[in-house]
Order: structure tokens, then C-alpha cells, then sequence
């Protein structure tokens, strides 16, 4: 999931809040928001004004998939469980355990919602699905404690080169094969040309 | 929001826990699973077995967005933002108050998340943009104080035959005046023939 | 419980948070309130302002209990906890998981208010009593661990034409069994004529 | 609200945890559940097995409404928001901050549950009409700040012989006042003859 | 616990909200603060304003430690852990789970201060020692799943009259046996002459 | 608040884990409990089992008020409101921010028990009495923005040796100056020869 | 902050919830753990026996502090402080929100845990010093209502290529200008040859 | 732990929110901050204009980590995880239960941040390790449902004179016995000369 960032340039600038304050004050009542990101060109006139710089050695880079991927996959999820007559909710989480996409499908169960991402943080968390970590909790019960984790099958992980960057979690449908089965035509949609 | 629902059928049937019990109890360690939603089918047979009936004046129904046109609202107002530079999330709520879709933009800030569902909500409940809604504050500043609002520009409803059905909400972009027009980019695609 | 929505009219109009600033800004400190379903008339011309429109298939319907109906069925429920002199807690949650109403009975113990609540949101879930989810854990133990469950007795499902609408939940009595009793006693006052 | 409960007897019995063994592990898998108000027979039986005493001087009183009175209240709330074509949600709270009843109105904002309960919470803890304490925020804005709280029209308290026993909050209506409106007349049904 | 008011008054007086608006507005900021109780004369003259009432039928009443009951067995309890050398936590719930008193003994491990209120809460929710109540887990395992609760020794119910009044929790000692003879010594202080 | 530990002895012994197995697994179900405080001889006998140490400069000390000291100044912050016939609670929470001890006195509002614990925690936090911290939020509103902190008069901070040690906070008198007056003396009790 | 991957190869590999039963099923009771991060030989032979892949334009990749720069710039803020008799907390969270260090300065009040890990999360959300974003809040004062922010000096952001990679929060001083000046020689520790 | 306090002057000085009203009402819009702990010249000025005196049979001591020694605890840990090739989470909690330092290893999963700090609760409640703590499931399998622990290997204790004064947890190796060896990699660290 980690690679070292490569010496292309031996170091990047170090911006600390060199935002404007003409365009932090700017504007009438209501009508400036949650903006966290400042489009390219507003950053690099930020960045130039900047005197000191992050040496490469601090960074390390993470792999996402892109939210256009995630929402081909849990559309792809959905389309098999309806398929199948079943009504469910999935979750794409990334690796960092933060949820990408959520969709919750006609008439799924209230329970499926925060199912469905929990058994995506879960198999993003161990890089193996839900199904197989339940076989764990034999050995080791309190596994199931952690907050955030759903032992329950319908999770799978997505990796990419060996190291695993998101999960996809689907719930609803009676039974955790079947919900692993849609969550797996999730994942197989990521892989289509 | 709310239609009675007229008198096709006197009443229909009361089903109270009648699923077979083998059903319940089949599979192995880990193979049943977070099941709500029944195929139609099962739930045929289900109710045939049921013998008291729901009188049909105990009913009424509500409209909700389709998963598919939530999502295509939310892909539409994504793409709104992208071609601007800018990187947001967008949240669709239903009127209930439950999410139906949410799609986390890639590079969008972490606020961004919790943000677009709650303006979401916010438009949902009170059936008025955000931007509208922050105005209200000037007469009545513990509005806002209701959990789970946020009075900040994004957040547009979604009607259907004069009563609101859900919200929009989008944040993310330097401010609320242009996270709104993404979320009413994503409205307009709900009504695209 | 979900029915898509026949075609009356090809389409219905879309509103976009057009409520007249005028009401909004309107009254004084304290005055305006968290006004969230404003009535027909206002949204009727609100919707007249309106110049999009969301189209039918975007749509899909929710049947739910009305609020006279669950009352009607919780104290049903509690008066036969009565009758057999236990102190119980009664909670009507619809099909997405929303309490509709609860009942706190004289003298109910303060975990009933909460295990109600969670019995039945479990039976809305499941579509199935909770004595009967109860067996299920058998065979897949982590079933329990989906946040806002309870498998205990006590809990029963109210469906209307096969499909899951409500959950009713009864807590406090000595006994699951008991509690199941009374929640049915419930569950009964839907289908009186 | 409170009075110190006068000597018919100069002490009653003391009881920790004498409930029969025997029962407590009687039952079958799931039988046995979440009971917290044993029947009076039990309990008379219990108590004769215990050996001490609370000191009558250690027990101080509290008045309630019951559950019959708080539900009437909150019907007729609901009744008064009907006849204005509101929509509305309606919660009872005792002066312990304890949820007596709540019932969500047919169309009511998802916002409306848990303002309902805040105001009414509000009103029993300052035995007071929250449009009354509103005001208060001109001098003392941090009020606002305590948790559980809304100050908002809205809430209205109970009280008897002088001291408040419960609070009645509605939500939903275009503005507070409208929502204090319904709030009395559900306090007003609590004197009907 | 519950005890119907017997009928010394037809009926007692219906205040709602009407402490004169002088009091509330009057103070410097931060000058007026979360005032619940208003003295007893404030009250008595704020009622003679009302004009209508709670009928007596509409109240039952239930019964509480005092305060300073509570303290006092809370100290007891931490006398006889001291005596044996142990560090622990006590705490004392009211039949309504809300806590009265809780003491956190010096060098008492930071678990032990929820453990000994949810040891108090459970104990009083069932009105039965929490050691007594583990076995009941042996046929129902999920009872231990009602939020709040905490099925481990340590727990003693308070009772009077047949009917629990409250809870006295205490952690921190090596076994649940020993929490338990400090719960008891807190409890036998409620009946001393 | 905060003293380096003088060098009275070269270095302490290191305890990791070495508690005897055998007592860990000695006892029943249910017999075993949260026991964090393992009496001195047992926790000698393990030190001495131990081969590693903490070297004296790894260690600070903190002072805080003992358990005796802090019930003493909430029940003399209980008495002095008392004996104004107001009904309030009062908490005492340690500089770590970690609560000593909580008494709520008869008849105090449902609400005065989670403001005097974040008084006393804001006293404890700024070293200040919170009537006098107020005023900060003239120039600094959004410190009151901080969790667990209430910017409302009634708490007042304890001192010794010129550091902060403590919180005193009252909470649910009809202003903050009576909360803070009986909060003061609450302190005066601990400085009482 | 994002950069899409560049096709060095045209696709990785998917792996999907291969790892070895083998490996999840061994060890005994209380063996195995919270196991995320299988070692780099894992994931190589993991993978090998995976047949699908991700595709690359699926995938975008975010920049992150490695967490010994975090630590470095942790303590290097630790210093500053110290350096001025002041007592402080410092954070440093991710773009994703995800707090990466804390480091709790000795004798730092409570109340400096949360706020440096908000002030950290505000800064790295609108990549902007918390000093400027605090003037935001005239023209939009809810902003700060936003969930997981803090609007008070003391935050400044890191970033790296014109981007925000990074926030670091200091709180504790007696001023947000002390706080700011110890975060920048927090962030100054990052360029550093 | 707890060491009660020796003679050296027999009583210190009680402060109680004696600082000055100019030191607190100084500064601009944003410039004054959290600030807890005022220096300790500050601080002396501030007692000597205080009256009163906490007698020293009101105070006790207890010993922490100091946060140089908790991060070089910290930084042991996950050099050790770094030499096995692991990504791991270490945090360090104090024996009050607050957490003192955490450093999340590059690649870690999204798991291991809330189950280090759990464990190094657990291991500091106890003062035992969490591979020992989860033996005593057996007998009492309930002891992991106090709130904030976590009964899976990885957790140790650190103690001082025989008395528990932090707890250090690992989180992310594919096994308990990996992180508890990282664990005591950085309890190594604290006894280095």
C-alpha cells in the first residue's frame, strides 16, 4: 500500500497557511464554505509564496482507488444482487478506513447501511475477506472487539500490487455468501479493461 | 411527501415473524448473514401463512428517490465540480433522513464527507436550500442547533408533486455559493428525460 | 414493501429550496421554529414555482404505519403487559428504522426504554420475530454485533402484502416470551376492522 | 417536585439481590429476557426473604405522569398540529429527563424527533416555555451550550403543586410558535376533567 | 416503585412556563445559569398564576435514595474496600438509571469508574445482584447486549417496599466477590438506625 | 502541578505483564471482576519478579485531591445551596480532567448533572473560574467550542502549590453567580484545618 | 495532494481475500491479533495466486507525512513550548483527517488533547492557518459548526507540490498566537536539511 | 501508584480563579486560546493573592511517564515492528487512562489506531498484559465488556515501586505475540540507562 516517493525533485515546498487573507474574508453572510480544496492554480500561487519546503525523506505516498472506480463498483454489486431479487446496501472504504462511496439499494434493510461499511473496513483492515476473518475468531474471539470491524461475510478487499487499498462491503441479502458473491462482482468490475 | 393509500384491496396481510425456522437455522459458522430484505418470492409464501391482515387505514406511503437516480444526481454533481477544478463530496438523504447515496470526491477534504450529508439533511427537513435556510438564522439563531443540521450553502431539496422527497448536499469547493450550484447540477439531472 | 410508482402522470414537479424568502426571514428572536413539512397550500404554490421536474422513474414508494395506528397498536401492547401486571416499554420502528412512536409504562425499568426500541428495529430489519433471530446466532454468532440490534425476545415484525413495513418491540417483562406476548398483543390492534 | 415521604412506617424493607436463584436460571435459550419489573407477588416474597431495611429519612418521592396522561398529551398535540394542516412530531419528558412518550407525526421532518424530545427536556429542566427561555440568551448566550438542550419555541413545562414533574416539546410547524401552540394543547388536556 | 397518589387533593395546578419574564431577562452576561429548581416561594407564586391543573389521576409517584443516602453508602462501601487494601470506585443509580452519586476512590483504575455505574444501573434495572444475574446468562446470552448494563459481580439492587429504588455499583477490586461484599457494606449503611 | 520526582532512589522497578497466571485464571464464572488495583503485596512480589526498571527521569508526578477531600467540598457546596433552598448538583473533577466525584442533590434538574461535570472540568482546564472565563469569549468566542467545556458560571478551579489540581462546578441554582458561590464553598472546606 | 499514477505498468494486480486459511486459523487462544499489515512476502505470494487486477486508471494516489517526520515535527512543537514555560499538546492529522501523532506535553491541561487534534484537522481540511480561518467566520460564522473543527489559533497546515498533505494543532499556551508559533516550529522541522 | 504526600510545608495555597480579569480579557478576535496551564510565574503571583490553603491531608500523588519517555517508549516499539517488516500503531496510555502519546506506523491499517490505545488502557487498568488479561475470559468472559478495553494480546503494563503508571499498546502485526513483542520492545526503552 506504502512506496517511498522517488527523488524526482529533492524537495517539495512547505506551505503553512499562506492562504490570502482577501480571499478568506471575502464574501457575504452564507456565502463561503467548506472549501478544502483550493483548485491547482490557487495552490501554486499559495506555494510560491511559501519559503520553506518538506524534504522528500517525510513523504510516503498511498494508493486510492479513484471515486469513479468505486461507484462503477458498488454499482456493479448492486446490479448482480438485483439480479438475484436481493435488496442490499454497499460501501467502498480505502485503506485509511474512510468510507469513498456508499449506495443504499431500494428497499434494503435499515441494518444494512452501517453493516455494509463496517464489512468494508473490516476486509480493508486485513486485506482478506470477511468470511475468511470469521474462521479466525476461533482462535481468537476478540478479534470482533475492535471498534469498526463487522465479522460477518460479505466483505473483500481490493489490492494492487501485493498491498491492499480498499474494501467493499455489501449487506441485506439472507445470507453472507450471497452478500460476498455481489460484493465479488463488485470487485471484478475494477478489473474490466 | 405522504399520499394515503387508496382502497384497491380492503387490507392486507399481517405477517409477524412467520419465516421458517429452517431457514433460520440453516448454513454454517459464518454463512447467514445480515439478511433483510427477502425476495419477493419467500415473502409470498410467507405472507400466505400469515392469517391477520394490516387494515389499509393504518397505511400511508412516502416517495423516495430510486438508488439509480441518486446516484446519477450524485455522479452529475461531481462532474459539475470536476470541470470547475473543483473537489467535493456529495451526499443524497431522503426524507426520512437517511442517506441514500454518498460519493466522496477524490482529493476532496476530510470535512467535506459529514458536511455534504448534513447539509443533505438540512434541505431534506426543511425543504429549502441551505443558502435560504442560513437567512432564517437572523431571526432565529438556535435553529441551527438542531443535531445533525448545518446552516451552510450547498444543500438544495428535492420535490416531488409539491412535498419534499430528499436533499442534495455538496461541499468541498472554497464556497457554499458554488458547492449549491454543484448540488443543483445534480437536481437537474433528475429531471432529464 | 417497495412498489414502483405507476405512471398517472408522466411527471411530477421538481422543487428546489423556492419557499419565498419572505417567509423565511420573517417573525422575531426565537419566533421561527424547525418548521420542516409546510402545508399543502404553501408547497402547492411553491411548487407551481417551480420549473423542473423529476421524473416517475426516479421514484419509488414506502409503505409505513401511521402514527394513529402505532399508537394504537403500543398501547394495545401495553395494556396487555398490564393485565398480567408487568411493567413494560413499548417501541413502533418503521421499515428504515425510524422510530415512529414508544411508550415508556409506569414502573418500566430503564433498560426497557432502549431494548425496545432495538427489539424492534431488529424484527423491522429482519422481516422475523426476534425469538426466532435468536436461533440464528447459532449458526452465525456476529449476527448480534450489527450496531443497533438486540436479539432478544420481544421483538415482532408487522408486514403489509408480504413485505416488512414496521417492527414492534416490547420490553420489561420477566420473559422474552412474555414480552413477544405483548408485543403480538400489538401487532393484533393493526388488523382489527 | 420532590417531598419527603411522610412515616406510616418507620422503615421498609431492605432488598439486594434476593430474587431466587431458581428463577433466574430457569428458561431456554432466549426465553429468558431483558425484565426488570417483577410482578408484585414476586417481589412481596422477595422482599419478605431480606433481613434489612431502608430507614425511611434516606427515600425521597418524585411526582410523574403516567404513561396514559403523557400519551393523551401527546395525542391531542398531535391533534391541534392536524387541524392546522401541520405536521409535527411530539415528545413528553420527565423532570428526571426521562422520555416518557413520543410520536412522530404521518409527514413530520427527520429533524422533528429530536427536537420534539430537546424542547420538551429543556422545559422540564427549567420548569419553563422555551420561547421564555430564549430570551434568557440575551443575557446568558452560553446556556444553550448544555447538553440535551434546544432553545427554541416549542416546549412547554408540567408542573404540579408548584413543581414541575414533566415537559411536552413538539417540533415540526413553521415556527415556534406555532409548535408552542400544539405544546399547550397537550398541556391542557392534562387538566380536562 | 411505583405508588398510584392517593387523593388528599382533587387536583394540583397546571403551571406551564409562566416564571415572570422579568426574572428570566433580568442579569449581567454570564450571570444567569442553568437554573433548574427554582426555590419553592418562587414556584408557589408562579403557580397561583396558573389557571388550570393536573389531575391526580394523571400522576404516580416513585420513590429515591436521598442524596445524602446515597453518599452514605457510597462511603461505606469505600470504607471496607480501604479496610482490605483495595482501590475502587462506587457509584449509586436510581431506579430511573440515572446515577445520584459516584466516588472514585484513590488510585482506583480509570475502568473501574463506567464499571461500577453500569454495575449500579444493571443491578437496579433487575432489581437483583449482577453475580446473580451472570447466571442468567447461561440461557440468555444477549441480555448482556441491552445498552448500559454490565453483567459482572459488583452490582447490588436497593429496594423498598417490595420495589427496586435504586443501585449500588462498585469496581476496581480483584474479583466480582469482593466489589460485592463493598456494594453490600454500602447498602447495609441504608438501614442503620 | 507538576513536579520532577527527586532522586531518592536511583531507579524503580519495572513491572510488565507479570501478574501469576494462576491468579489470573483462579475462579468461577462471574467470580473473577474488573480488578484493576492489585493490593501492595501482591504488586511487591510481582516487582520482584521483575528484571527490568523505569529510570527516576521517565517519571513526573501530579497531584490530586483525595477522594475523602472531594466528597467533603461537594457536600459542602450541597449544604451552602441547601440551606438557600436550592436544588442543584455538584461534580469535582481532577486536573487530568477525569471526575473525582458527583453528588446530585434532591430534586436538582435533569440537566445540572452534566453542567456542573464540564464546569468543573473548565476550571480545571484554564485554572479560572468559569464566571471569569466568560469573559474570554468576548474576544475569543469560539473557545467555548472546545469538548467538554461550558463556559457558564459555577465552576471554580483548586489550586496548590500555585498549580491547578482541581474543578469544583454547580450547576442548577437560578443564576450562575449562586452556583459559583456555593461551588466556592465547596473549596472552602478543603482548606478547613 | 493527489497525483493520478503514472502507467509504469499498464495494471496491478487485484487480490482479493486470498491470504492462506492456513495462516488465520493457526495459533491458540489469544494468539493472534489485530492484524493488518501482512509483511511484504505475504502479500508477494498472496498475490501470485490472484487472477484479476486493477486496473490502473482506477487508481490515484495522496501524499502522506511519513510518522517519523510527524514525530519530529511533534516534538520540535514540544520544544518551542517548553522553551517558553508553556505546557502543550500537539497533533499532526492527515489530509484524510486521520491523526498520524499526539504527543501529550507533561502537565498540559485536558482540555489541549482534543483541541490540538482539531485544530491540526482544521488546518489540514481548508489548508489554511486556524489564525486566518477564524476570520472566515465573520462572513460565515457556521462554518465552525462543521463536525471535527476547531476555529482557534493554533492549527497550521503542511504542504507539499502546492497541495495539503498534513495539519498540525498546538494547544495549551495562554494565547492561540503562542499555540501558532509552537505548531510553525513544529512545521519548520520538516524542511530542515 | 499513589503515594500520599509528605510533610515538607503543612499546608499550600488555595487558588480560586483569582487570575487577573486584564490578563483575561486582552487580546483580538482569535488571539486568545486554550490555555490551561499559565507559567508557573503567572501562576505564583496568582497564589499569593489567594487566602485560603489546601491542607495536605487532602492531596495524594501520582507518577506518570513524562512525554519524552512515552515517545521514546513509543518509538522503541515501532522500530522493532519496522525490523520484522510489520506496520503497526503503538500507543501509550497513562495509568488515569489518558492517553499520553500515539504514533501511527506508515501503512498501518485503519484498525490498529483504536486497538493500540485500547490495549494500553487495558494493560494500564490492569497493570497485566492483555495475552494474560484474555486468560481470565474464561472464567469471566464478561470482563471485556467494560467500556474503552480491548482483551487481545499486544498490551503491557509499565509500573513503578510496585504500582501500575502506564500501559503501552501495539496494534497492525499479524498476531498478538508479534505486538506484544513490540509492545515490550518499548517498555525496554524505559529502563535504559
Amino acid at each position: 500500500m506504502e512506496t517511498r516517493r522517488k527523488k524526482t525533485s529533492p524537495r517539495t515546498r512547505l506551505v503553512t497557511g499562506t492562504l490570502a487573507a482577501a480571499a478568506l474574508t471575502a464574501g457575504t453572510f452564507g456565502a463561503v464554505s467548506a472549501s478544502a480544496s483550493t483548485p491547482e492554480r490557487a495552490q501554486s500561487s499559495a506555494a510560491s509564496a511559501a519559503s520553506s519546503a518538506v524534504a522528500d525523506r517525510n513523504i510516503h505516498q498511498t494508493r486510492h482507488l479513484t471515486v469513479d472506480a468505486a461507484t462503477r463498483a458498488a454499482q456493479a454489486a448492486l446490479k448482480a444482487a438485483r439480479e438475484d431479487g436481493q435488496r442490499v446496501t454497499v460501501a467502498v472504504v480505502d485503506r485509511n478506513g474512510n468510507t469513498i462511496a456508499v449506495l443504499r439499494g431500494d428497499g434494503a434493510g435499515p441494518q444494512s447501511y452501517e453493516s455494509a461499511e463496517r464489512k468494508a473496513y473490516t476486509a480493508a483492515s486485513w486485506n482478506s475477506a470477511t468470511s475468511d476473518l470469521v474462521k479466525r475468531l476461533e482462535s481468537t474471539p476478540t478479534l470482533k472487539d475492535i471498534p469498526g470491524t463487522l465479522f460477518l461475510g460479505g466483505g473483500v478487499p481490493v489490492a494492487a500490487g501485493g498491498a491492499p487499498i480498499a474494501g467493499i462491503g455489501v449487506a441485506g441479502a439472507p445470507s453472507g455468501a450471497l452478500d460476498e458473491e455481489y460484493a465479488r462482482a463488485g470487485a471484478a468490475a475494477l478489473g474490466a479493461r
